[in-house]
């Protein structure tokens, strides 16, 4: 347990109302380096402030686009790599979009049940092997949803001038191409 | 469907192995920007961006830190909440965590089992109403966890300069503002 005079303190800085949404990185930050000696506080704040916006991005986008679409933003991901390609193995799916295998066979059978995907074996040898395509309502459906998608994005990104998003998309590549190449991650 | 032309020059442009990755948001835009016209592509391109990213980061996050430490990505943020809290109702702790009502449930479920948080009921008239603590063993166990998130953090963002990380946070935080107070969404 923390000290009682850091209790004392922290209690003033934190409420369930200061430590919600946009706040959150400066007041866990705050309480954090009062009790966690040596930190390194610049990456500890990058690590809370990279997944509490993109979070807070999905959130938004499943509520606004995406489930009234009808699907879950892994259903938008996955419907994203099957229309680049038009036809793909489902095995791939998973793989390239990152999410996992199972989400990826749960979200493939909704998706067919609403008539926007459908799937055919390609081998009566391999059983596993399994070919995925947009049918045309689903092929409609993406493309109308990607737009609404990149409408929301430019009303997020908005609040950055032309010249600090092209620094946000450098700064975000390189962040991304060192935690997939470096680290041991591969995707 | 997309125009034979266009098909035949994707298809030169995208595969399992480019399209996986740190190469994704950028070749899904070469791809994108021909078939959909008029679009915010720096917006789409960091939408992705963002998304991707953080998805690594959390991916690389579990595989080296949280899965050996017995919890996933939300347990480790729900964990987050007790610890600065000492003491907090169940039912905040969702709303503040970003993770869902459902999933913070069952969480908090594991990590009971694990005998890593303890869960208390402290009204006899609103039996929704529980208290949830870190035990002693939960709470040296999450010490140590986030100290080595830090270390990962270190190691990913080092590839950034000092100024390139101070650049990052400040933009990150106005986006994320944006998202949870301009729009919609209250985390």
């Amino acid at each position: 347990m923390p000290r009682k005079s850091d209790r004392q303190a922290d209690s003033e800085v934190i409420s369930a109302s200061t430590l919600g949404g946009a706040a959150f990185p400066e007041v866990s930050m705050q309480v954090t380096r009062r009790r966690i000696a040596g930190l390194h506080e610049v990456a500890a704040s990058l690590g809370i402030l990279l997944t509490r916006s993109a979070l807070a991005h999905v959130q938004e986008a499943e509520a606004r686009v995406h489930r009234p679409a009808g699907w879950s933003w892994s259903g938008f991901r996955i419907m994203y790599i099957i229309w680049m390609f038009g036809e793909v193995e489902a095995r791939d799916v998973a793989r390239i979009s990152g999410v996992s295998r199972q989400t990826t066979s749960s979200v493939l059978a909704t998706l067919e049940s609403k008539g926007l995907v459908d799937r055919q074996r390609t081998s009566t040898q391999d059983k596993r092997l399994i070919a995925v395509r947009l049918t045309p309502e689903g092929k409609t459906a993406f493309e109308k949803a990607f737009v609404e998608q990149n409408e929301l994005d430019s009303e997020i990104f908005t609040t950055l001038t032309s010249e600090e998003q092209l620094t946000l998309q450098r700064l975000l590549q390189r962040v991304l191409t060192q935690i997939t190449a470096s680290l041991s991650g591969d995707d």
